[in-house]
């Protein structure tokens, strides 16, 4: 079958790969209908996740249809059209009993990072039982591979770690994929005022359309100051950091009111700066996580309810045989203007 | 100046009455603008609230202008324009302390009830501190009378207490002024289906058009079946009782599910049936409540933000001189197809 | 093999039985140390539960080894001590995903009512990955008995829903085991009092023993008096039903105070009255469950640090041999004093 | 009246002042019975505290006895023994409705620190109706002094935002009043293993005798390992900073497990580094906060319960006459071993 393959720092190829066999009672092996490129498969690329061995199929996210299933298997059989989530859970360790998924003692994330990953024809998901969903019938497949990943990356570490309240002021720094996944859920809960933060003028006025009802461009080296004027030199009940710089967290520190809330969502390489000398005595809380896909249901259900609509992300669409050409449009996305591309492999 | 003064079971007139003074450091006199009439009104006027007594001005909602403050009163100055809370609050005692401001050792539901109240051209507020709020900028008045009561009481004890989140399944049984309410702030959550159960068909359709996925009409005494049927036989996740008799208690018993919540905002004059040789082992929580109004604050932020429009509810206009004409109008529900009547008596 | 099987209502005996076998991947045999005899045993021997059918093994409680495993369990393997829940979850269905281990689609409580129980050599336990607990080192195993079922149940059911907190007063109506548990689980949250309500001197003096800071016989009739006159008039912050009958559950109505919990334990036969025309105003939440055993973990830990000693519960001690006469022994408590009877079957 | 007054960086006396007088209405004098001398007042004579200007009384906590109140008094009258809360709180302001008693608009921390404070003969309580506790009758006035802030502030800033819950593992960093007062009251939540570092051998003596399970010297730099290894390499559930430097703030950093909580309560002075290139997949959650007394009467049923005995903090006893001595003694801890001393005014 054909599959991505990364091939060390800088290199990855369409190639020829065995298909996947079960190995585990609780695997399953799903036919791959759409999947998608994430953020974080850029940055193994450029050899940012040394764990990824070459040769290892890329990828998280994706729909498909099951083909077979191991014997422990009780939730899913031969047919089903399914999601795949990022995060594999076994659901009997310690972490998985408190939820916190992504600790998985032998899952996590482990799809397109320590086995093979769904930007093939075939993937081998471990855990299927717990680590794939009944996709809704007449699901929109496209806008339900938008919840592998970015919708509860968006939604579990910024919205729900912020606490977003009815009423309240919420900033989100970054107008990347999850930036924007943040601002779509961030509205279950009617916040007053939505303020995005970004360096580009393109994706400010997506989030415009998405929701935002204001938008800071950063360029300038003064959204701080543009954001508490906004505020009313109150600051923000919520800020989300959604890139993963220290540029941008210090953004969130400076911009939250007393009794707020940092969620952290960015990937972070390098330590920050945190100004307890001020901070200490503001009642703040900061929030971290990898995402644990414990909502997945709940937003299936906003999906269907035509609350969420996730579909709305993507901007460009490929053959599983033009996915190269798809990393470039995604990996280019200051000029292609690419939030989420889909990558067709059925 | 003139006032709605209640003169025992079944008797009220618009009086001339003498002018309120302050009479202590925490009052303030507001000359009110808007006001409007409650259901509890109709049942005071029944003779189901015996602890008002013949004299007393009616009416505990309304804006107004504040014209005089006591010594004490530091949040308010005369000029202001204001929204009086139901509940007055001292912010002192102990039950103000945990935010159970309807249980104010001073305070709770006093307006229209032990003392004179908003229907009239001026009223003496006490704790102004602490039970007035500022409008904002600009502000629809009428809309904001509606924050006086219904839209704290609908959010507080149906929507709040019943714990609604994204994706869930929520019926509101009742779809009088406070169940539209709960209706209209449950969405504040985002739940993929809220279902609306009532007698009036006429209601039924206002709260299609504001917001409801379903409408059940309760008349053919299948109301249970009918929810049941449209949750696939699992019951709802919250169900909010907005009527205050036992046949409607007995509903949202029936159809909650494992798990579930039953929040009740009713007013109720007799004891319900609870079944606990079912509900035993469910998992249930039923909550109880008098408004509090301690999310007024966040209210009127929705309300500033255009997330909530309560002047939705606002069906008749009326002068304060015509005040028993609103009375007439607004206890005749079922013919009138009122819901919320506006006075104005500035 | 030996097993005490039920063989309708008012019939027990003690027979031999072939052993149990693997029938699932993630099916384990477990062989009974220790085990106990629960209310419920008593109730279904009673005829009270219908759905068990006779030939069935009772019991839902126990520790032992394990002695084989199915293809699917990872957590577990032969010879490993085991605690056994009281609740069988599969970990994958949506109602073990939210926790509600009691409401498994294919578990709950099965043991000893729909499938065969603990009260035998050995048990087959469904879901073992997820239905089984390691034994900590040097653990007292009659003390971790209690685990099984009593203790989470007068933990969650009693404590947690009721949300007990430092300081506060909170009331347990019946010293039998599982409101004996409720008594040392509340201890963890260091309320400022903890009255305990009984009908038998002998299980108030016991609750004196296990801290209770004040003890009320309600034979007299006026137990709700001596509880208020206890909270000068206040009533309590919360108050726990742990018996299960009408009388009980209305003096948890009458005593608890304005924005205080009844949690209910008690297993009910009957419906209630609730007087909502007296608490809808009074910001109650009522609450019930099932226990779902997922603060087994939690529990653990506490047992390991000698906060919770739950051996302290065990009165008397049997062979398996001997299980009838301990039937006996539990069945006339109030002449025995029996609070738990361990019975050794290893 | 005799007070101890700031005379600028490394300056202070004991003189003679002019009595306090009513200034608002809101205001109450109080005769200071007892009081205490703070970490803070020691950093205000370093100069940390720029803003205290010479001429200000120090001290922010006590008990006393009402001597007169403003007309907008209500709670309290002359001769009424009370508690001074280290926070002034209006009770009316946005953040004192949201229970932020610490950003009061017009109080929060403002004794000894922008106006005069107990250190006296009397002082003037500003917003008394809601700065002041009764004290439960028969009181301890010694061991109540240390509800004035260290109490509360261990408990809201350490154990509260920490969360700590039955069964988890506790690190308290700093032993000093603060982080005994933490581990007094963590132990209302029965953690399984509170561990207390610190440097000084009889501080985790006394840490010892006061519950915690383990302790750690940090003097050798391993403070960390030995912590991991205590933990068999998973880390703690909750780290709470009781010091306020850098490097105790990094050894809590270093030491939360997976889904922790780190609690900051020391006052820190300059900035730190925080990790959150590890951290970031961690799902952390870490607080900042200034004490808000929300638990006062909380801590004051827990004292009267006898399930906490603040007295045994206070180690040495001195008369107002005698204050320079006590400060001499409290500034020089590691050799006095002072932890809480006792300025005897009445």
């Amino acid at each position: 079958m054909k599959a991505l393959v990364f091939r060390g720092p800088g290199q990855k190829a369409l190639e020829d790969k065995p298909e996947p066999r079960l190995e585990q009672p609780s695997d399953a092996i799903v036919k791959i209908t759409k999947t998608t490129i994430c953020g974080t498969d850029l940055h193994i690329l450029k050899g940012d996740v040394p764990e990824v061995k070459p040769g290892t199929t890329l990828g998280h996210e994706g729909v498909g249809v099951v083909e077979a299933v191991g014997d422990g298997v009780s939730n899913f059989r031969p047919g089903d059209p399914v999601l795949i989530s990022c995060i594999s859970a076994c659901g009997k360790c310690e972490f998985c009993r408190r939820q916190m998924y992504s600790h998985c003692a032998t899952g996590g994330w482990i799809l397109g990072h320590l086995i093979d990953g769904t930007q093939a024809e075939k993937v081998r998901i471990p855990h299927a039982d717990t680590s794939l969903y009944h996709l809704p019938k007449d699901a929109d497949e496209e806008a339900l591979v938008m919840l592998s990943d970015i919708l509860p990356t968006g939604f579990e570490c910024g919205v729900l770690n912020g606490k977003v309240k009815p009423g309240q002021t919420v900033a989100i720094v970054g107008a990347g994929p999850v930036g924007l996944a943040a601002l779509m859920t961030a509205q279950f809960y009617a916040p007053a005022r939505l303020i995005v933060v970004d360096l580009d003028d393109n994706r400010l006025a997506v989030a415009k359309k998405f929701g935002a009802t204001d938008i800071v461009n950063s360029r300038g080296g003064d959204a701080v100051d543009q954001l508490m004027a906004l505020t009313g030199q109150r600051g923000v009940d919520v800020s989300i950091e959604a890139v993963g710089v220290p540029a941008t967290f210090a953004i969130c520190e400076a911009i939250v009111g007393a009794g707020g809330t940092i969620a952290n969502v960015g990937v972070h390489g390098t330590k920050v700066d945190l100004h307890l000398e001020k901070l200490w005595a503001h009642n703040i809380t900061l929030t971290t996580g990898l995402v644990d896909t414990y909502t997945t249901p709940m937003l299936l259900s906003t999906v269907e309810s035509k609350r969420l609509e996730p579909g709305k992300l993507v901007t460009h669409r490929f053959k599983l045989d033009q996915i190269v050409d798809a990393y470039a449009t995604f990996g280019d996305a200051a000029r292609s203007q690419a939030l989420k591309v889909i990558v067709a492999a059925g």
